[in-house]
């Protein structure tokens, strides 16, 4: 029977820290759900992915930094980002006084 | 580089038809917005597909019938659903009154 499910129920407190949900998992894709309340990546650490991750900020706010661009992209509720494999990018901050919420769909891992 | 947008911008007039745009398509997942204004499967049909969608009402609402069920799901925004390969779905209403913004993420084709 298929899973349901109410994306903006039960969110977890993110205080102590970053919380991720996989909300399915499929041939192709697994999609979750990340709620982050003021985290930001560790200083000097990128996320380098063998797998394209798309995606969308449905609350809150967020400053993605993509490797060689000049400043961090805002992402406010509905902007998204396809984020092909192995473009590094990283966290500079997300609002400290509302959850963000994101949906990402990660793709299939591309083989080296 | 990568690929942005935002979800709820530049929403299509669904009024002469329900609208389907591709958000981004990679390896393993395609990910779409639909806009639904009062459409409904036409009667009889069923969609029956070869691989698993996952789909979240983002807007509006809507009620989706999976073959077997009783009656009508009804899709708030928020609520997703995940649809595995060949369980026959239809959508039986959309609201009329304002658009449903639908985000749905198509895995990839299960070999018959």
């Amino acid at each position: 029977m298929p899973k349901a499910g109410n994306f903006f129920a039960d969110l977890p407190d993110a205080s102590e820290g970053e919380a991720t949900q996989i909300l399915a998992a499929f041939p192709g894709a697994r999609v979750e759900r990340i709620v982050s309340l003021g985290q930001a990546s560790p200083p000097g650490f990128w996320y380098d992915q063998a797998w394209t991750e798309w995606v969308v900020v449905l609350s809150g706010g967020a400053g993605l930094l993509i490797e060689g661009e000049d400043a961090p992209r805002a992402l406010r509720p509905g902007d998204f980002l396809e984020i092909p494999a192995h473009v590094r990018h990283r966290v500079e901050w997300t609002e400290a006084g509302q959850p963000t919420i994101w949906l990402a769909v990660h793709g299939e891992r591309i083989p080296a």
